[in-house]
């Protein structure tokens, strides 16, 4: 099914090979390969491309514009709604340190917490997992013996990553150790032997929903596992970052299907809906209905003995606003009141207003969905016009694979072994930005200097079409280089 | 000029003898004792008191409602003002660490910070002591030689004073020194001494304006030997939280005068401007000239040798919603550098837009100005209320004396010696909520148990006459029970 070393693949560490056949919900049908490009092409190609004086930026996964303006109706919720008579109680003052109910309430459904116990405080999960780590270095989590900072403390890394989990973990000065990333999640034979021996092992690193950068998604049984796993370490914490439980591009679900228990499909209405000025109050009439959501991650630790072993972090920063949307953390009611106490001493409370104005754009779990289905329809064609290019140019370059994610913000590109580095030198001394070669992995080290992260979202699509042109080129002249 | 024994003053905890005369910005004028009440009148009182089965709050220092309607038109600011558009740039998506430059224009000027040095993050200034505390004790600051938390650090507490800083340095372990608080500050030869002699000694909480809860205005003088300081602690801090910079009860001025060198009195138009509805753009039609500001310590200790000694924090919590406003910190360059480096870890950017709302609301200080003009005018009313019920009802009793804040947002009442923990318990019995006695001091103790934090501003004005009266019925009785 897979043409692991010639196309699209999902990608992992340890090579494309090891994708057993048909498992590989990121993985693209076969193709045929084009003729290799010359080398006097290539070197062409890429001085002409440096000619071009290009200014472009594939590193962040920031919404675009166009996105942003899909919650413009969340600006004009004003006074009337917000006031007191409007809201039906005073959230203008100080006090309610967990955040508003209702806007809980509609995450609570999408990130699979009970509403009691989720919180929504600020506008950044990163934030929220800082600020766990915090707390956990200076005084421990529920279960530990001594504050995590008083002694050895190794975090699991599923690579390749998301460079600012790792960044956090470098701050605090707790150990990395890279675990391969499959299709379905990590390598959870190797996550178990590590932690089963390993006292010192105390969390790992999750994104559950779309990977990032992979787009992986991982299944049931992986979340089974890493819920009922003998960790050597009593506090071992799943830092579960669902931070694109509802960020779709397909309404397909073949990777739902092949790994989790899905509830229903995606209905087809949802997704050409109109970009609508008035989104605020008014959701798409047709709702998708709710595609399969991220494993039950609280449910099944408790199931498995482990209740306190999950924080589960979102927000709402490509939803509606990257910079003044709201986040989210839930676990378990030990996990919430440690924390809560914690954060009782650092604050008197969130904005509610601005999460009021959310529960109030948003409606519902349904709102939020029919919401998402907006930005799929913006963001999809990104993401195939990524997917087209990369086909075009790299089809034929031996050791080249990418993934073709199902959802989520990200692109990851293998290029061959040791071309990661000297491609994204090329880019960049063509005007095309990319997040810097290793930063996907621990330290910054990809043992095969091979991994790229592409961010699609931002860019014009014509720009995305000129950098992702660009990049085939440097991709083909590092190889080059290297041959 | 003050009768330390019988009346109105500023409350220090070495007795209110130790006041030279002439230099109490918070004391009133003396008056005639009434009557001592008789103890059957006191318990008949008190009697009556608690059969009226009342419910009422003197706790925290909270804006009231229709404090918070003030604001009303910084809700409506809305997609026209905040989209790229109207904002002239896109300040919905990710990034700007250091918060929007127009917001911190305005605060640069009221909270005496070089813009560039002024951070605008989150809606608590006490989330960003917090933080400062975090990096600190985990990390050190400039000129630390090892973390705070790796070996002993204690903090200079000015009592009495904030329980909330109190909170903070208990949690992270800092020991606290108490300091006598006078009306100009602390009792700078006991600063001088403990810091000097102490190499542990590595900060001090300081409230320059119209401290919590004495009302006490650091002077000039105070701020240049805070600055000069000769400390032991090559990395001593003065955490100087300015949280009532802008919240004038007077037009006067007294305190300025005798304390500071100020730039203007304020205008008398700006006192009764009626509220309006549309605040949001239309500032009061005079606004008032600068009050007289803290003193500008940032300079003060550069002037001094010592360029990182100070963090200056603010917010906008009790100027526009005390939820959901704007959060300042301001420090060196130096100071600035170390911890916008260990925040850009924690967050992407703070929430712009709900600066740019404030921005537009404020438009500039003179606004800022006008606009806490209309605070005043809500505000007074409920402190000179305080001050008569205090005068009618305690002025015969020996050892009360209380704070006149001439601005911020508490009136600090000694009662005699051995009374508070008693006043309050016989006002919680009668229904009558007060700060717990002792929570102005570190580890709640207050070594004469006599000191009260009264909370004027959230009940509406006839609540706070019964409160206030109900409280000195207890106060009455708590004294009779010791004599």
């Amino acid at each position: 099914m897979t043409s692991p070393t010639t196309g699209a693949t999902g990608t992992t560490p340890t090579g494309a090979d090891d994708t057993p056949p048909g498992t590989a919900p990121t993985g693209t049908t076969a193709h045929a390969a084009r003729p290799a490009a010359t080398a006097e092409r290539v070197r062409a190609d890429y001085a002409a491309l440096k000619a071009r004086g290009l200014a472009l930026d594939l590193t962040r996964g920031k919404p675009s514009p166009a996105q942003l303006d899909l919650s413009t109706g969340l600006l004009d919720i004003g006074a009337a709604d917000l006031g007191p008579a409007g809201a039906g109680a005073d959230h203008r003052n100080y006090g309610g340190l967990a955040g508003l109910p209702e806007l809980r309430a509609i995450f609570a459904e999408v990130l699979r917490v009970p509403v009691e116990q989720l919180l929504a405080i600020g506008n950044s999960s990163l934030a929220l997992m800082h600020d766990t780590l915090v707390h956990a270095v200076l005084f421990g989590v529920p279960g530990s013996a001594r504050p995590w900072g008083a002694e050895r403390t190794a975090v699991l890394c599923p690579v390749p990553g998301y460079d600012r989990h790792f960044a956090l973990c470098e701050k605090f000065g707790l150990e990395m150790i890279p675990v391969p990333m499959r299709d379905d999640g990590p390598d959870m034979d190797e996550v178990e032997r590590l932690a089963a021996d390993d006292p010192g092992v105390r969390a790992i690193w999750c994104v559950p929903t779309y990977s990032n950068p992979t787009g992986a998604v991982y299944g049931e049984e992986t979340a089974r596992r890493l819920a009922a796993l003998p960790a050597a370490a009593p506090d071992f914490r799943i830092l579960w970052d669902d931070a694109y439980a509802v960020h779709h591009l397909t309404d397909e679900h073949e990777a739902h299907e092949a790994h989790r228990t899905h509830e229903a499909h995606e209905a087809h209405e949802a997704h050409d809906q109109p970009t609508r000025p008035d989104g605020a109050t008014t959701p798409a009439p047709a709702p998708a209905p709710a595609p399969a959501p991220a494993p039950d991650i609280l449910a099944l630790c408790a199931e498995h003995g482990h209740p306190d072993r999950a924080f589960v972090y979102g927000s709402t920063s490509k939803i509606t606003f990257a910079g003044a949307g709201v986040a989210f953390l839930g676990s378990s009611p030990a996990n919430v009141e440690w924390l809560t106490g914690h954060l009782a001493r650092r604050t008197i409370g969130p904005d509610k207003l601005n999460q009021l104005r959310h529960a109030r754009f948003l409606r519902d779990a349904a709102g939020l969905r029919a919401h998402m289905a907006r930005h799929r329809a913006l963001l999809r064609p990104r993401f195939d016009l990524v997917e087209r290019v990369l086909r075009e140019q790299l089809a034929g370059l031996d050791g080249a694979t990418w993934s073709r994610p199902r959802g989520g913000y990200f692109v990851s590109l293998d290029v061959p072994d040791g071309c990661a580095r000297r491609t994204v030198e090329l880019a960049a001394e063509a005007g095309i930005r990319l997040t810097p070669a290793g930063a996907t992995f621990p330290y910054g080290r990809d043992p095969r200097d091979r991994n790229i992260r592409i961010a699609p979202t931002y860019p014009a699509l014509d720009e995305l079409e000129t950098a992702m042109e660009g990049l085939a080129v440097c991709v083909l002249l590092a190889a080059l280089e290297r041959s």
